[in-house]
């Protein structure tokens, strides 16, 4: 169920059955010179969609820009500062909070996004202990990060080798091929694996480092058919991880 | 040309010959009983990708939640504080800008969200006057509101006449059906044409003087064809205004 | 009655017999080559003066300093940005508030005030709702700016036509003059009616396109008399909304 | 020289001969049970304008709401936060700056605002540091109180002693009387001698210690006359202070 | 008692004697040619744990770095800006208030931090005010600055005279001298006692007027035993103001 | 060297040579029933200076508060909220650079400082960019959590095995017992190996889940001679650290 696409009374009916909520988050900033700009947040949306289907949960809409600052110096990059982010994820949980919702598990599609969601959870549930909201004390925020689903790992471990890297990597890139094979791209990389090993600082600095966006990866290795299999991975171990969120105290 | 769907290297290439960007900003919140809780966010994005198609325009990811603070009172809706839309839409202009973007053209679904979009834009410009941002002083951001094209307008005057209404209005929940016809609801409405004229203030006062959602409208009346002479309308109307803008000082 | 004017007791036993409050807010922002700086406090003051006498309505001090930002590269100008506007409101309305009013009536004089007002009523809203306020979810603010009320508007027509212009109009001057008829100024106007209808982006923007700072207008049409007009019509108009909106649940 | 009585042809010309500018600050908030809720505005904007004749310097408008939130347990008080009034004097400074003027003299009626506004300053001259100021370097905000000129307090403790107090004082009720003699309040003040000598902490704890709002003052002793002469002695010098801060490097 | 070396569960059991607390405050700055960057620091911290010895209270751990804006211009000076330490103190207090303290004693060694500091009590009182917190109305915030102290005052007059200046003071110099005889600094100073009289503005006007980071002072006049005699005036003083705090209502 | 020891004029000095520098930061919170509040913040402490020594860098001040608010339901818990933290981090980067330091190198005693830390970090190089600071995009900060060194980790295990546990570990406590051998405290645990696998939460829930505060440890394992050892190989990995972070580019 996708929250864009329920009423206000199909939703406040939901809630008398379940009080979690999937909430995508992905990122808009450059992948390389064949990734697509839109890759975090088009694995983050393509897998909660599918993990909502198998366990019936409401999906929120897909937080499109998330903290990408390092990857502004790359043309078509966008970001929220970790501030901004913050304060958004701070509103998106108050206010269906305050609607009944308790169990906020975010499906998350980019690594830059990891310690300001961290963040942004006890900045949240410590405002929240102040508001007139119910239940203030129960309100749980889970990360999930599906690149880093075990049987993803050890998936795109099989199909790349120490050709994955650590962005833009042939995963991501095969998981969009799946959803929009019509725009794989073709670009030749030069050299074919990315160099790695910097650390990331920021966003001058890191277009010093790696100059054509790519870390440590070789998407040339991505095909479709491979982004089927990491999609059905990750859907599968992220629906048990939901599902045992859910029912947990 | 979707944002999300290029690469670095193309968007590179796109900024050579234009420095123009649309980006559609919907709202997540109840629209009564039959109105889809995304309707703004699909009505800004599909218009607004009919407008990039049009105009060969790049076309940046949704912003899926807006400002609607004053609908909170109904579960399912999402909403940004004015103080957090505010910084988002700073740090979107920002780092856009900083790539070379200057043109910055919002399709906007949402009455709720212009107040705080307007002062966005001001708030924006001062910014970056004292930022290291290249032709700070010739960076313009335009509001265009969909659902106030004169066109639009017009036929939605024609067909609903005084039950178009201002929210969960027939003429967007036409166009959702024809974006999304799988999803049609069918509630009875009770009355038929909601009550209207009381303004808004907070989200409790707003449910007490608007029950089910609706401001004085039939959305009963849509049908996915309307829903279509209202797209098409629009997009065309919308291009021409994104090419006035684009050609003005 | 002022509230400047009141000692705290006075003020408590009014309360016992309204909660309204009339706040003026005006701009400090150039006005073209003839008007005061201080125009937009000038003629917000003196209407909300008018009305508070007329309706026996407690006014509070002047806001005097408004959202001007693309003024600022004219000398003299003044401006909060945004998001200060936006938490002075908060502030002002919050305080008022826990001491027993309920309906904020802001009387505007400038029009770049408008979409802040606005953002700040939603926020307010929103942050009452988690304060330890009385009556939290009764609280509401009116935004009624003197230049938009039709008997004003008319006769602005009917006196100078299509030489009213939108900035450093006749009007405001004329009512400035009826207020301080001792700070006419004498300045040629070249052009008389000054240039319209480029938009409104940045301060470096603003003056490129109108070089003397006003906006369409002819303020050479002014004289005291009109001003008197205005301030007569103005008065009559917003003392009737002012008690419609005290008597409105 | 009223800013707001000026065009900004006038304050353009003014430039050219100072960078200086008188900024009167108040407060709007009780003052017993016989002092005027504005006194504090009052007295400021009185001085700063007689100051700003002697010394033909510019003043701007008048801050009227100011940092009072101890008073806040008092109906028709109102007051800004801390940091709201930081960002409020950083942006009044800053678009200031930027036109040119580099000498702020702050005349303050009102002890709750010192310690924020000396933390304004200093915020505003960090952030002017890295702004596209003028001449950020030179930029000196300077707090003038008007009560606590040694000639005031001279005259204060000649005319009241030791029943001058520290809060609703006659010296600062003397001033308001000689301004409005139209709004003298009679009301029987017992004891005579408010409490004095308690430390000030939040708004409840305040009204718990000073129930009628006086802090060891008996404001009956108040006269305009006895206005007349503070607002001399302030005046004058204030003016030579003023100066001295001009010419200084 | 030191916080830090103290467990939970003796906290509890020191609450249900006593809901007081010692907040040492210091700077990390310039203290020119041979005074310690931690001076302030130094010497809050010492004399709070003197001060915590003889009452039995608790002392939580020191704020280094505190409001020193106006010394950046000289290399290892740090610096929190007012907004940001106004924030820190509202945390700081918040949640100690939670868990039942309500009296903060903040022993402040650095004049710089006063105002900010005052600004975040009142910030502070205003927000407990809304949060869900224990006795919001009896918490209470005490400055007490260690150098202002009666006979500290007098202590450094009889040693120092009119030596004594107002920055890198002999007297905070001496007392570093008594806390870490083993860092004494030899430098020559020239001339031998520092300018006086400029007002502080921003940082580069600091350095300007006062090319060495020392006001008025000859801290060449420092010795250890100085140190000793400061150290236990203050701590005598200091334990006595404690106490009367804690013990009024 | 700390920089608290030094002159300015040592800095100046000092970054002719170096533009390193360490910053410790800890935690102040409850570690369980025998753990001493302070813990991560002794132990980030000590183990910097040991780095500074052996590496002969500068050290600052500790961050003695940092993001503990999942500990504030266990009287004694301090912390700051992370969007405190981050305004705090950004100040102390910005006037360090301004300076002339571009490495920073965090020594971190506590586990959740470790998103906002890196969150900050993020925010900071987005600000610098825009700020008048030498090399801004030179500048780079490193986090360095002493209990996440391999030696450590392995010494850790081969002491404690499965008893080592997440929170109040025994290699912290023992940290702290060989820096404070007359501190160490003798409290009953029960059960021995505290409940370990709870996610964290708010602070309501953290205590629901660990009624001692402990995680998973067994603290009554420490011996400070452990202390001395787990001392001496977090100093030696650090310092290794440090080096290779100030030789890089």
């Amino acid at each position: 169920m996708l929250l864009h696409l329920c009423t206000w009374l199909e939703v406040e009916t939901y809630l008398t059955q379940s009080q979690g909520i999937i909430l995508p988050i992905g990122s808009t900033e450059q992948h390389g010179p064949t990734g697509l700009i839109g890759t975090d947040a088009i694995c983050a949306e393509v897998i909660a969609k599918g993990v909502g289907e198998t366990t019936r949960a409401l999906v929120a809409p897909t937080i499109n820009v998330g903290m990408a600052l390092h990857h502004t110096a790359f043309p078509g990059s966008m970001s929220l500062r970790p501030s901004t982010l913050i304060l958004l994820i701070q509103d998106y949980v108050t206010y269906l909070a305050q609607a009944g919702f308790t169990k906020f598990f975010f499906i998350n599609g980019h690594g830059g996004n990891m310690a300001t969601l961290k963040a942004a959870f006890v900045e949240t549930y410590a405002a929240l202990a102040h508001l007139n909201v119910p239940n203030a004390d129960r309100i749980q925020c889970k990360l999930a990060n599906w690149f880093m689903c075990g049987s993803v790992y050890q998936l795109a471990k099989d199909l790349y080798g120490n050709q994955e890297g650590s962005h833009a990597t042939p995963s991501e890139v095969a998981l969009t091929q799946y959803v929009y094979p019509e725009f794989i791209k073709h670009v030749p990389l030069e050299p074919p694996v990315a160099p790695a090993g910097r650390p990331i600082y920021g966003a001058i600095d890191f277009r010093r480092a790696y100059p054509d966006g790519r870390m440590g990866s070789n998407p040339a290795l991505a095909t479709p058919e491979h982004g089927k299999q990491l999609y059905e991975a990750a859907v599968k171990e992220l629906s048990t991880a939901y599902l045992e969120f859910l029912n947990k105290d």
